[in-house]
């Protein structure tokens, strides 16, 4: 496996890298990008797995959400992968902003044509780790976090490893897919139209199965804020609030008052997820 | 003159307001973008205006510097303008990146088509400050800084109005511009192939006219990436470092070892920029 790098950025006293590479998850070439703070010259950094929202690429998180003093400062690499493959030429591919490119989504798919490509669980969760551990100066200790459909990715990314992250929060995410218009349109189209394969991808329904499990909880940091559009259509935070409340299950739920759902939001409270990875990841 | 209001976002406990107006200066509407730390809901706040560079909207600075949380801190305003005026129908406006929209280069034009229209050095500097001063909770205290074209009128926005500025600061400013493709195009286009009419809107030019004029020297912080890859062609700091020695103008100017242009290099650096503006305004 061979690692392109295509861009080389001086930020903040470190490195920010977008690497090209081919990917055996999703059978076509995939972009990623990583900070790296200085002090890896020295000593593998944990690494801070990002996934973003829809529509995004690796470059929106860099660009703007302010992530990248505190790192330097706590000595966190942080890495940022794609939302989806891309210029596959599926059809319906590039239809909607909400599907398709740009709207992985982060599960597996299993319906055609979307089956031999759209794997971002895999991707991010098992070969994007394997690469940059193998290449790249960070260590095995990983955290995760994400924003609306990236938020959904980070939780049931843990919630489906126990065990396997240091610390998992999630900003504004989509908690309870199977409910929402979002997550119906992804998951009929990824995973097919019966709803019993979605469970394993939604959240909410993994908080249940874990419990009902006997799985040892991990304790969630989601923020929300409450002048957010899709707040009550998409992202329903009462619904994965009332289960683990009802569950016991350790969510620390923040509300932000007068947020949007924007950039914005993120750079606002992202400095707060840090310092919390940061604290877990033993840094600080 | 009426402001409308286009966004007000919450960020950082702050407010990023964007707002369209009527131009008497550019005879067109023009929007803006004003970041009114929380300290505004007691008492007004100082000014910081951003001059944002080639390319740029009002938009460009809000998303990438990361500014927001330490003017919110420090109880800091910036205001954010366009780069030019935008959707007149002129000839050529759109043909480049480096002329006309996005490219006004901080002048007052002379030159047909653009002299009814490219009056930017007036609106920035006269019709804006008036217009923010009148409708929002801001003081007439003032600092000044920009990025590239906008370090470029950053610095001749100072250097024209002895006294009006607590302080001025630049970050990869074309500081020579009458002697650089980027300003020699804008010029000419601007203000006509005279070179004679170019030297009061050229900072190398305006500080040596100073100085045989007896105004006293203000104090400039300019700050460049030695990785930025208009450094020798465009940018060209080491003209006007050596004007300055030469005079005994005071620039205090700091090159950033492998930095480049980008939004990357204002967001490392950016705060220090805030730091400096602040003390000069009494906020620190």
């Amino acid at each position: 496996m061979s690692l392109k790098l295509l861009a080389d950025i001086r930020v903040h006293g470190g490195q920010l890298r977008r690497y090209e590479h081919a990917s055996s998850s999703t059978k076509t070439n995939m972009v990623f990008a990583v900070f790296l703070p200085s002090s890896t010259q020295a000593k593998p950094a944990p690494v801070l797995y990002w996934l973003s929202g829809l529509t995004c690429t690796d470059e929106n998180f860099s660009q703007k959400a302010g992530a990248f003093a505190l790192a330097e400062e706590l000595g966190l690499a942080i890495v940022m992968p794609d939302t989806s493959p891309r210029g596959l030429a599926l059809p319906g591919e590039d239809d909607s902003y909400d599907f398709g490119s740009g709207a992985g989504f982060y599960v597996n798919a299993t319906q055609s044509p979307w089956l031999d490509h759209y794997h971002m669980y895999d991707y991010v969760n098992k070969e994007l780790p394997e690469l940059i551990e193998a290449h790249l100066p960070v260590t095995d200790q990983r955290s995760i976090s994400g924003h609306s459909m990236g938020g959904h990715g980070a939780l049931i990314s843990a919630l489906k490893q126990p065990g396997r992250f240091a610390s998992v929060s999630a900003m504004a995410p989509i908690s309870s897919p199977s409910g929402c218009p979002w997550g119906e349109k992804a998951f009929s189209g990824y995973l097919g139209e019966d709803a019993n394969a979605w469970a394993p991808w939604d959240a909410n329904e993994l908080v249940q199965a874990n419990m009902a499990a006997g799985i040892e909880p991990q304790a969630l940091l989601v923020c929300q804020g409450d002048a957010d559009p899709f707040y009550s259509e998409q992202l329903r935070p009462e619904v994965f609030s009332a289960t683990c409340a009802q569950l016991g299950y350790p969510l620390d739920y923040r509300c932000r008052e007068d947020y949007d759902h924007s950039y914005y939001y993120i750079s606002s409270f992202i400095g707060e997820h840090i310092r919390y990875h940061a604290q877990h990841l033993q840094l600080i």
